[in-house]
């Protein structure tokens, strides 16, 4: 069922090449989210969108003062991204909530499956409006300067769609007890280790930089090698030495430099500036925070040897967060029972789990990613690890609720 | 004279922040060339423009089929350019004419300077309009596909600014028998050395490649150090390997990353694919070409151990042009009699002087940048060094043509 339900939620929005583009607020978006809401209708859960258009299926509990029991994953997409990133961990919980409801009929507590409005970012600067305004942790304010690449403003774009302020009377809510988050790996490590379930024990901690180098730019011809202050030159030597410190220091750290400008960037001209972005990430607030030392203390280095100026400018700076350490024993303990290869790993990635955690008891799975790709046309998993994920977070539910 | 002559034509397309710029068939070009014109008349140099704007001032030689003495540089600047650059030889060779013909009237061959029209390019992707346009060495073929950055045309410029065929008969010249261009250095080994005037022996050879480095684009939070074949990692180590290995050349080896891209470019996506470019210069053919193989072997050598694939593709291959001995001799005996520091040297840059070396006898001196800046509104050149190089002109066109 669930990789019926993969196939079918990918149309919504699908690119020519078999990708899906569903950013927030767009046409496909809200085709996806009201298709979501008709088949959760189908399956016997009550949907209901909140202000953000965030959509909910209610399987409602007998016990009417119970805490909620929360699943899902976000419907947005990156552009040109797969059907898998953010779809599976909805369409699973859909899955899982209409097994339990078959079999077991009510839940003593109420359990709901969202399709977050929004996580990736891709359409406007902002990430995670989707659980920060379920938590509470974003209002309107947070979003109301942000406009998109045509310059729409997040406002238009929320009121066109049909959601915003008192549109469906729904905000932020203080019931839910638990969120469980299913979604694919988005690396390789599963794969490669043969394993079927990746048990989420922190989302690392990240610190992004911006690395100003200044040189002097001159005449690529009549400047002598000596009398250089190459920018460029000293910036390939940092990116060499931050690479090799992170090979030093080792997993789980990984170090990426993503982003370079030259300045004036000319084939004929001497650099005279260098921009280049540094993104350091580790499950280990007190581990990263002291490679990140390390790595300006090398970009220094590299300066002084090559009479360049530097400045650093840390423009992230994300606290790990820790998975909820009952329920992810609790996933180990239904891996077993059923068999299914696992291991516990940190996640390289933010996801929405990351803000429910400032809330709730949280916990995350991830299935294996196809050669570990993820945002783009390329994503896959396989239906027998699509089905273990379901498996797992079903159990785990029937656990929490029943 | 000839500082007042700088600061005069550094007018025509003065920028706010005492820089100046005159790109080709522009109305501050052709107000300078207009202007020039007429200083030229005022000064008893008789002006012609030829139909591709290249502006010549004659003084007219007694022996009616003699060859004609030419001297000059170019007049079109980069953007935000200085004054000097190209302005200097023009202004130099009209000083020197004048002074000729107040102190020996007419010559027995004739003498003329040149404006020449183009040779930066930085209008429309093509260098040395003016020159090769002047030996026939290109023709309106070459760049009627020109557009500039507005879509202009470069056939649409140039008539638009009165010039194109037979707008006022005159082509291709056969009757060059010499060419003698001052400039200043763009470098600043003369002011490092307490140089007044340098002597060119040759301008350098050059090669230009791309170099496209294809690893795999993944996310930098979810990809293990060693799992990652990260383009951009591979590119700095390039960068580095390069640098180092035209150190161990030494002079008068130059070599030059100016320009990179990284592919997606995003901080937070490992780069799966970096582009860049690598000038490399040297005034011996063999020696640029021996250098140019063994940096794109280290290239290779890097690809290979960081598990990348490399594409290089050379885009410009241009031979070393040697100067003409004699005329360089007698620059050098004019140096020592006239008691001016001086030094033999290669030009890093290319010159209107290349192009003509391949038709006719070609010197060329140089003056001092102040610290090697050109290409900037902060080119300066001393005024006695602005002198010494006018002397010495006039010294050597008084020796050929009179």
């Amino acid at each position: 069922m669930t990789e019926q339900l993969i196939e079918w939620l990918g149309r919504y929005g699908a690119d020519a090449d078999g990708g899906v583009t569903r950013l927030l607020y767009t046409r496909s978006w809200k085709e996806a989210q009201e298709a979501l809401a008709e088949k959760m209708k189908s399956l016997g859960l009550e949907p209901a969108f909140d202000d953000a258009g965030n959509l909910f299926g209610r399987l409602q509990g007998t016990d009417a003062d119970s805490e909620c029991i929360l699943t899902g994953s976000h419907v947005d997409t990156v552009q040109r991204g797969g059907k898998y990133d953010g779809a599976y961990g909805i369409v699973a919980g859909i899955a899982a909530l209409a097994r339990l409801r078959e079999k077991y009929g009510a839940p003593k507590k109420t359990i709901e499956v969202v399709a977050f409005c929004e996580e990736e970012g891709s359409r406007f600067p902002y990430n995670y409006w989707g659980s920060t305004f379920l938590t509470g942790a974003a209002g309107y304010k947070d979003v109301e300067h942000a406009r998109d690449q045509q310059g729409i403003s997040f406002m238009e774009a929320m009121k066109a769609a049909g959601f915003g302020p008192g549109s469906r009377g729904r905000g932020a809510r203080t019931d839910i007890g638990a969120f469980i988050e299913l979604h694919i790996e988005q690396g390789a490590i599963l794969e490669q280790e043969g394993q079927t379930i990746g048990i989420v024990e922190q989302i690392v901690g990240l610190q992004r930089y911006t690395v100003r180098v200044k040189g002097e730019a001159n005449h690529a011809g009549t400047t002598p090698m000596p009398y250089r202050r190459d920018a460029m030159r000293a910036a390939g030597e940092m990116v060499a030495a931050v690479m090799d410190g992170a090979d030093e220091i080792g997993a789980p750290l990984v170090a990426t430099v993503g982003r370079m400008e030259l300045i004036p960037g000319t084939p004929n001209v001497i650099p005279g500036e260098v921009l280049f972005t540094m993104d350091v990430r580790h499950p280990d607030g007190a581990k990263l925070e002291e490679a990140c030392a390390h790595f300006v203390g090398l970009l220094h280095e590299v300066a002084s040897r090559r009479n360049v100026d530097i400045e650093t400018e840390r423009w992230m700076n994300t606290a790990p967060i820790a998975m909820d350490a009952e329920l992810t024993d609790a996933i180990e303990r239904i891996c077993r029972s059923r068999d299914l290869p696992y291991r516990r790993m940190p996640s390289g990635a933010g996801h929405d789990a990351q803000i429910l955690a400032a809330c709730c008891r949280t916990a995350m799975a991830f299935v294996p990613s196809r050669k570990g790709i993820s945002h783009s046309p390329l994503e896959y998993t396989e239906p027998e690890h699509l089905e273990a994920g379901v498996q797992v977070l079903t159990d785990l539910l029937h656990q929490l609720a029943y």
